[in-house]
């Protein structure tokens, strides 16, 4: 949970006035995202999304992020879309941040995943890689292999704090990825984010994808290995082969992957999971003193790793 | 910002059938409240704050608090007014805590304070005692002059690490109050923590009080006592007797007080002064590890009490 910043009342009444949107009739800082604030805004209209950008995410991004985000919204993608001002743009400046007001969502994010939400999911995702071909911009993925060193340099000499022998175990491991990581899959914009809490359902409908904040240039079936990894795994750690199996079928029923997109996919999985062990990892042992968000556990991602190291291929995942 | 307990899409859905609310459409835990677990609860006909009171609100005082806010929101006093379920009742359980849904405010608390807001407040609390008088639950106030010892005693030893010579003042003070508190004044149900993110407008219109969860007996010139500081010293701590004035005299306008009253504010006021300075400095001695809440600093109230050692009389709060 996190709101880095307060804005005012009288701030929000002076920002809200940039745009076609009505008045504010309230305004309060919500508990969700790591990296940005965000706000429920409601006016005489509808509720809207405040978010103001802290410093995690680079202001040189923000137009792909909107861009992408409106794009997909005009795609019939279901996510936010950015809110244009009077003045017809999207991004502007608020108590020093950059920020942006994007449409509200209906819809919960599941805490226990159900089978359809794994067969929504892909069917989601696959449509989101179809409708972002023609996206126009470019933006190239910081946190895929050749990111992974940097992160495991900064954690090596202390990985063995957060589990003995993690540091063995990512340096044998990040030495394979470098060597074997594949060059000519298809590729595309990827949310390369795509967890439960990025999921808005009601009831059995998929209501939107949400935090395109990660969003980038990659390989598509990159993107479906961070949600192998994030979907079907159950809270002990073991696999659901059921789980993987719905959500690659109902992707491939939108977009078809060829035989090499399939045969990569364990070593995208080790990839997804080295990724999302990397990251938690450095902000485990980063904690800033007093800070609002409670990092994640590292430890999570090491049964899903270890899991795609040991099949002998996809088919593990459920597909005939 | 607070959000202690996570609240799955599962158990909110299973939660608000018991209310005759329609179906949920959204849910959002809110950065707002310190004691308890707020969430934003949006349904097909309207948008509700669901709380979870977690373990600093005692689980015997709710049925009072509760019942406060549904007496005075019957009476016309703005605020929110607990939600009944089917079967009649307000509290019920959720992720093993006591929790209720309560009506939603529009309206966003200010946070740069104007002379209309200290008249709408005065005005309001005014109401607020007058329509509390035949409220037929009693409460104590654990935090007035009785109270204030066993939280300096805890304190006393380490006081000086956030102020030189702070346990110094707060001793010789206590002891004043205690000698000079007055018993006699008129008395009944006061909120007893109405500080500016406690009050809601749209534009110059109070639309509400909220956070009934320190309301108790006491006597209702305290309750002005602590609004006194908390809307009418700006940042830099000077008093502003205009704010001062136009509280006082609004109050005035729909709740006449005493002479004797009028001669005991300095005292309530340094008394008031008092006990944020104590329950703050507590909380910034013993904050805890890993804590979502950022304590406040306890030497924003010195100014405050020094300001009501010094004047004269309640002469120096802008009334004739």
């Amino acid at each position: 949970m996190a709101v880095y910043t307060d804005v005012s009342d009288g701030d929000i009444a002076a920002f809200a006035k940039q745009y076609d949107i009505g008045e504010v009739t309230s305004f309060k800082g919500i508990a969700e995202g790591v990296e940005n604030s965000n706000f429920l805004l409601m006016t005489t209209r509808a509720p809207y999304i405040l978010t103001l950008y802290e410093k995690r995410v680079s202001k040189r991004d923000l137009p792909f992020f909107l861009g992408l985000m409106e794009h997909l919204a005009e795609a019939k993608v279901p996510c936010p879309t950015p809110i244009r001002g009077r003045d017809g743009q999207v991004l502007r400046e608020l108590c020093g941040r950059p920020a942006a007001i994007i449409s509200f969502l209906k819809g919960v994010w599941p805490r226990r995943i159900s089978l359809f939400h794994c067969r929504e999911v892909g069917r989601a995702l696959a449509e989101m890689h179809l409708k972002g071909r023609d996206y126009p911009l470019r933006r190239s993925n910081a946190l895929s292999v050749a990111g992974w060193r940097t992160l495991f340099t900064a954690c090596q000499s202390r990985a063995d704090e957060v589990e003995t022998g993690l540091a063995d175990t990512l340096a044998g491991e990040l030495v394979l990825l470098e060597t074997n990581w594949p060059a000519d899959l298809p590729a595309g914009v990827i949310h390369a984010d795509l967890f439960p809490d990025n999921v808005f359902f009601d009831g059995e409908r998929l209501t939107g994808l949400i935090d395109f904040y990660f969003a980038c240039d990659d390989h598509f079936a990159y993107d479906l290995a961070v949600c192998l990894n994030a979907w079907c795994f159950e809270h002990g750690g073991e696999f659901n082969v059921t789980k993987a199996r719905q959500l690659l079928s109902a992707y491939r029923a939108v977009r078809p992957f060829s035989d090499s997109e399939l045969a990569a996919l364990p070593l995208l999985a080790r990839g997804a999971a080295l990724r999302f062990l990397l990251t938690r990892l450095y902000d485990w042992l980063n904690q800033v003193e007093g800070a609002m968000v409670k990092p994640k556990d590292p430890r999570e991602y090491l049964p899903k790793l270890r899991f795609h190291q040991r099949i002998s291929g996809p088919a593990a995942y459920g597909l005939a």
